[in-house]
C-alpha cells in the first residue's frame, strides 16, 4: 500500500503571529503520517529590509527581486523564519530539518525571463525536484520544512513562490506517496462571497472550475492557488486542501466540510 | 578499512573575501574522501547588525548573544553564509546540504550559566551530537555545511562557537570514520613567533603542548584552538591539522608539512 503524505503550505498569516505559529505546528506535529512543511515569507522581511533601507517593490503582487532583496530573503526565510520553524517543531518532540532550495539542489530553477517588458530580477521558475532527498529525509524520521527559495546550480539563490514550490513538491512526490497537498491560509477555502467566511465552496473539479472562472464567481486573488492545484492534481497528486490555517487537525480528516476539495 | 572523513573548519577571514571563498570551495570539492565543512561567522554579521542598529558586545573576544543579536546571526550565520556556501559547492558540481544545531537537532546544547558575574546571553554549550544524521547526508553523497548555531532543543537557538563545534562533531563521528580535523585559518599553523609565518611548529603532542604553554611559546590567541584540538583527539580523532586556509588541497596530503599536525 501507498503511504499517505501531507504537503501542507503556510503562508504569512500565520508566520507573523507568534500564537497563530505556535498552534499550528502543535497541529502540524499531532498528524500521524508523513508530513512536508512548505512556508512562505510573511511581514518579517519587509520589517528588516525597512530597518535596512531596501524597499520592497511589487508586480502584480509578485515582490521584485534585486541584488539587496535576494540576499535580504535568503537570510529571512531561509535564516530566521525557516530555523524558527524547525526550533518551534522540535520543541514539541519532533525532528524537522530545514532546506532551501539550494540544499541538494532541491529545487533547481531558471531566472524568469524578461516578460512584456518586466524584470522580475532574481526570480526562479521551477524545473526539477530532488524528491529523493525529501525521500530520505522522511524516511528517516524527519519533517522537511522548506524556505521559499530555489537555486539556478551555478551558485544563484532564486526567490520562488511558496504555493507553487509547494505545487511542484507535491507533484514530484506522487510517485512514491499518495500525496495531498494542503493550501493553508487565513479563510475556510474557496468563497462564493469573498467577504462571507461561510460560503465555502466545499469541491472544484476541473469542469466547476471551468464554470466558476467564466462567470466571475472566483476572487482573482484566489486564481494562482487553484492554478498551482490543478497543476498538482495534472502531476499526481491525490487532492488539494484549501482552508484555513487554524483547522490544520481537521483539514487531514477525510471528513471535515469546511473547507475546499479539488479534485481533478 | 574504516573510511577517511575530512571534518574542516574555515573562519570569517575566508567567508569575508568573496575571492578566497570561492578558491576555498574548489579545493574544498577537489577533496575525493568524505567531508564536512563548519563555518564561522565572518564580518557581514556586524555589517549587517550595524545597518539595523544591533551594536556587538564581546567579552574575552566572545560575542555576547542578546535578544536582537541571536535573531541577527541566525538570519546571517544559518541562512546569507551558510547557503552561500552550499550554492558555491553546488556550482562546482557537487551537492552540500546547509544545517545548523537545530536541523535535526543535530547540536543538542545548554545555554551557558552565568559565570563570575558575566551572562553571555544566548550562548550554547554542546551536549550532543545527531552523529546519525551527518552519516546519513554522507553516505548519501551530500557534503554537511554547518553554521554555528545550536538549539536547546525547547524552541531556542543557541550561538556557539565554530572552533567548537568542529571539535564536537570531530569527536563524535570518530567512532564510525578515521576523522582529521582541520582547522584553516590566516596563518601557516601554530607560530612560535607570531609576527613570522615560516616559524610553524610543524607537530605538537600533549608532551610538548605543556612545555610550550609553560614556557609562553604558544600565543594565548591560539590556546582555545589547542584545546578543542586535544579535546577531538581524546574522542578518538586521528589527528588534528591547523593550517592556512588557501592551503587546503596541500593540508588533506599526509606529507605536507608547511602546517602543526597534532597528535595525543
Amino acid at each position: 500500500m501507498v503511504e499517505k503524505l501531507f504537503v501542507v503550505k503556510i503562508g504569512g498569516n500565520v508566520i507573523n503571529d507568534e500564537e497563530s505559529l505556535r498552534s499550528f505546528i502543535t497541529d502540524l506535529v499531532s498528524i500521524d503520517e508523513k508530513v512536508i512543511l512548505v512556508h512562505g515569507g510573511g511581514k518579517i522581511a519587509t520589517e528588516v529590509g525597512t530597518r535596512l533601507g531596501i524597499q520592497p517593490q511589487y508586480h502584480e503582487g509578485r515582490r521584485i527581486t534585486d541584488d539587496q532583496t535576494i540576499k535580504l530573503v535568503t537570510m529571512v526565510y531561509g535564516g530566521y523564519i525557516n530555523k524558527k520553524i524547525v526550533t518551534l517543531i522540535s520543541s514539541e518532540g519532533k525532528k524537522a530539518i530545514g532546506l532551501t532550495g539550494a540544499d541538494g539542489n532541491l529545487l533547481l530553477a531558471h531566472r524568469r525571463p524578461i516578460t512584456d517588458g518586466i524584470d522580475y530580477g532574481w526570480v526562479g521558475d521551477i524545473d526539477e525536484v530532488n524528491a529523493e532527498l525529501l525521500s530520505q529525509n522522511l524516511e528517516n524520521g524527519l519533517i522537511p520544512v522548506i524556505a521559499p527559495l530555489t537555486t539556478d546550480g551555478e551558485g544563484q539563490i532564486l526567490n520562488t513562490n511558496a504555493d507553487t514550490i509547494a505545487s511542484e513538491i507535491a507533484g514530484a512526490m506522487a510517485s512514491a506517496y499518495e500525496v495531498h497537498l494542503l493550501y493553508c491560509f487565513e479563510k475556510n477555502g474557496v468563497l462564493e462571497d469573498v467577504n462571507n467566511d461561510d460560503s465555502v465552496i466545499p469541491s472544484i473539479d476541473e469542469k466547476s472550475y471551468s464554470q466558476l472562472k467564466a462567470s466571475g464567481a472566483i476572487h482573482t486573488g484566489m486564481l494562482p492557488k487553484l492554478t498551482n492545484s490543478f497543476h498538482a492534481l495534472s502531476k499526481g497528486v491525490s487532492e488539494v486542501i484549501i482552508g484555513h490555517s487554524n483547522k490544520l487537525g481537521s483539514l487531514t480528516q477525510t471528513t471535515y466540510d469546511k473547507c475546499t476539495r479539488i479534485s481533478a
